[in-house]
């Protein structure tokens, strides 16, 4: 065995960390051999690199067992880097931003704690999964239904606390989370909110508190290990009508935005909307090699034929609309007439029941605004390398307006194109009413090292560039997590500098995940 | 002059404080005699009582004289106390928690740094008032509106960060501010969000940020102090519907509680409904003595005379409805089917142009939820005392169902009534889809000191019943935020040790604002 060391930690203090979480958890919990181990790298980064190697992993199953977890990691100094269910791909999965941390997967703690049908909210420990939490809706035959993400795989609180997207309504803004308990790093139980109180029944209810909230610290953080929140539910609507809008035009997108806005301001379309590329689309129906061969980036004609032949035009929206039918009609109306004023813009409308969500009888691509969680998008990564393809992202916000969104989007492109000599596949979330996230998407062939390394180096510009002109990423892959946070120097890094005060305060050995979004404890921080 | 001095500062660090901070912002700028001083008492609290009294008053203009402020405070270890407006009435006004503080009033501060047409938002200083960014978009001519309290001239930073309440769209759960600029204690300026990278233009477009999310942190905290806020506003809506349901019997309520839930977790209702007894809408229109002359609690049957005559039943609420006509008026019929389950409930409608809000031509119970700020509300103090009237309410966060509501409604009615043989008057904030704030409102005649005295005692009791039974306030007047503090001791107030190591990490001194909300700074703590 020949285990991967933390920085500052010697053999003989890591073996006995892991003996220790051993004699806690029982044997089972912990990992520490191949292949089990390696199951907790970074799937798309390059196999022989193990620069965010973890060195083992526990698998706590209770709260007193992450208890248990973090002290012993105090006492033998041995950092540790938590995930929900590690399906972070991207972004670096499950693998540590140290390498030789020690893997804290919740997966274990896989419980739904409580499904209220009254108040239309549920309680769920961390490695319960979109998957598992919409089983137990059906299996409990509530009438509730789940803002979920893309991919059905990943952790309902993990997803959360780094500030992924769902697409239903409550999921912009961390509308759904509501109340947590978490594991301090000295370990403490701390509940926020009303569950700062003994029994409060406003716990999962009431987004604040007396005093500080502290919900949001917890988001992107290191400050503690979050072992339980409560998430919000929509009662199953009478109608849901699933969109997309299709736009037949490279430059049919800067109109588009506006009108979206105000959309988003009248409160006429619900939820988060996601806009792609045609390119995007493409790869997640198909592989590159069926529509073209060169190792250049696929030109515009070719890009037109595709969103013809695969009928998704240049752009298209996915969104939705639920609620009563009588409402669902005259918000679609609207819809309609605005996107009208761009010439050939379609609106497609595909109406199901409640019934119809209920019994999962929802077309493939209709079933995540359904609520019904599943895995379908994720071919999209074979567009250069077939089964052994990986992506990273580039995720600026910006303004929702027609003006930095076209900045921003053909800066972007021409870095990917011109200098990566990659294809450009765009995803933009619209989070809110206000701003949108838009992913430059990398999608390579994890079998070609040299296409993997021009990848993760083309995002390091995109960060770079798109830094320069006030623009900075919602979220980063543990290889540019450094470069993300050095963007935001406003006053020598004040912000950093600010959470890197609460970081010793909270954890002054430095213990949990050290280095997430930039935030590193005393011991190890370059300034 | 005699100066109130806080504790552990003697009357020289003091006066070389006071000399210091008018060296550097001017003497115009520090209030440091009576009467000046005394303007920022309570003005409900005894008159010769000299708890909560501040020493003296420094007002800044800009950031740098807010960070002047500081420094001079950590130099001379001199307790500040910040508000913006100071109109926190029922919870101390502008009032210290510890006697003898420096009040940093922002009030001077009151430029309206931005208003955004584009994108429907305002940057605002908090000395803004309701008031003053109503006539900034007014007279700028923006077909915007604003989300307001019932009060304008309080601060809208100030009402964000003590979880004050708005009532239109953006009124629930922090949705309106978005984007700080926060001065820490040691005179360092921090941007949250977005903000955190130099000209990032969706600083007040995006509620997260890359890491930890901060803005809530100082809500109700004393963690640093807020000299700019970004806040949503609302696009002028075609129409504007005034909406009051009419409940005639004390008994309707808990139907009506089940019934509005159901409305806002469809959606059909917006904004932030509130619900009064009949007495507490009395109290807005009427004084005491033209219904009753007895010194007990008003009885059931007067109750029931004063809602038919005055046409408002014993229970009401006020809420509305913003959009297009046709969107309007489907939510209004859902809304009335619903409420015809509850025999005589009635739902009284005034449709209101978008033409007519921008003009104020709208009558005057109306107009908040037209977004258009007044004081009207502020006659209900003189229910008791005419002139001299006061007011503290007890707050607690419930459920939003008709069990919860129930029980502690008669829990709170009976205390007030029949320990301290005062009328009980109710409002309840329906705070989001799932909870309610329900606030006991003591009304007492400031005149009669020992009146006062015992209004004050039963919200002690209040907190401590409510808190037995899992209760707690959302927001607590000086006099019982230790009190309100204590019931949340979950593990042993892990919440508050929690808040109490960011304290002394980011005020070691322990200058700003010593107590809110129960946490004190490490020389000044109990435990």
């Amino acid at each position: 065995m020949t285990l991967t060391l933390p920085p500052h930690t010697d053999e003989e203090s890591l073996s006995a960390a892991l003996d220790d979480f051993a004699a806690a958890l029982g044997p089972a919990a912990v990992l520490r051999t191949e292949p089990e181990v390696r199951e907790f790298r970074d799937p798309f980064w390059p196999a022989g690199d193990d620069t965010y190697a973890p060195s083992a992993v526990v698998m706590p199953e209770t709260v007193e067992q992450v208890q248990e977890v973090v002290r012993i990691a105090n006492r033998h100094r041995v950092p540790l880097w938590t995930h929900g269910q590690g399906r972070n791909n991207g972004y670096g999965g499950p693998a540590p931003r140290v390498g030789g941390s020690v893997v804290v997967s919740l997966r274990n703690m896989n419980r739904v704690l409580e499904i209220n049908d009254e108040l239309a909210y549920a309680v769920v420990e961390p490695g319960v999964r979109w998957f598992d939490l919409y089983d137990a809706l059906q299996a409990g035959g509530h009438e509730l239904m789940l803002s979920i993400p893309d991919l059905g795989w990943g952790s309902v609180v993990g997803n959360s606390l780094d500030n992924g997207c769902t697409y239903l309504p409550y999921g912009k803004d961390f509308m759904a989370p509501c109340g947590m308990e978490v594991v301090l790093a000295d370990g403490e139980v701390l509940r926020t909110g009303m569950g700062a109180m003994e029994n409060n029944p406003s716990w999962h209810l009431y987004k604040r508190g007396l005093g500080p909230v502290l919900d949001p610290l917890f988001i992107q953080s290191n400050f503690g290990i979050v072992t339980r929140m409560g998430v919000w539910l929509l009662r199953r609507p009478e109608t849901y009508t699933a969109l997309m809008l299709r736009l037949w035009n490279a430059d049919d997108i800067g109109p588009a935005i506006d009108i979206i806005r105000e959309l988003r301001l009248s409160d006429t379309i619900q939820g988060v909307p996601t806009i792609g590329n045609g390119l995007g689309i493409a790869s997640q129906l198909t592989p590159r090699s069926q529509w073209y061969d060169g190792a250049d980036p696929i030109p515009d004609e070719v890009q037109d034929r595709i969103g013809r032949e695969l009928g998704v035009g240049r752009w298209a929206m996915r969104f939705g609309l639920w609620g009563d039918a009588d409402m669902v009609e005259l918000r679609l109306a609207k819809i309609r007439k605005a996107f009208a004023r761009i010439p050939g813009a379609e609106v497609l409308a595909t109406p199901y029941s409640g019934q119809d969500i209920a019994q999962a009888k929802v077309a493939p691509h209709d079933k995540v605004l359904a609520g019904i969680p599943n895995l379908d998008i994720n071919t999209m990564t074979g567009w250069y390398g077939g089964e052994e393809g990986g992506h990273i992202g580039f995720s600026p916000v910006l303004p929702l307006t027609s003006e930095a969104f076209l900045e921003v989007h053909n800066l972007l492109r021409g870095i990917v194109e011109d200098e990566a000599r990659l294809d450009y596949i765009a995803g933009s979330l619209v989070i809110n009413e206000r701003s949108v996230v838009t992913v430059a998407m990398i999608i390579f062939d994890t079998k070609d090292e040299a296409q993997t390394r021009r990848a993760y180096e083309v995002v390091r510009k995109l960060a770079t560039e798109a830094g320069k002109r006030g623009y900075g990423e919602y979220r980063a892959h543990l290889d540019f997590m450094d470069l993300a946070s050095d963007q935001y120097a406003f006053n020598d890094h004040a912000y950093r500098r600010f959470c890197e005060r609460i970081k010793d305060a909270v954890d002054p050995n430095g213990i949990l995940s050290p280095g997430r979004h930039g935030i590193w404890p005393s011991g190890a921080r370059d300034v």
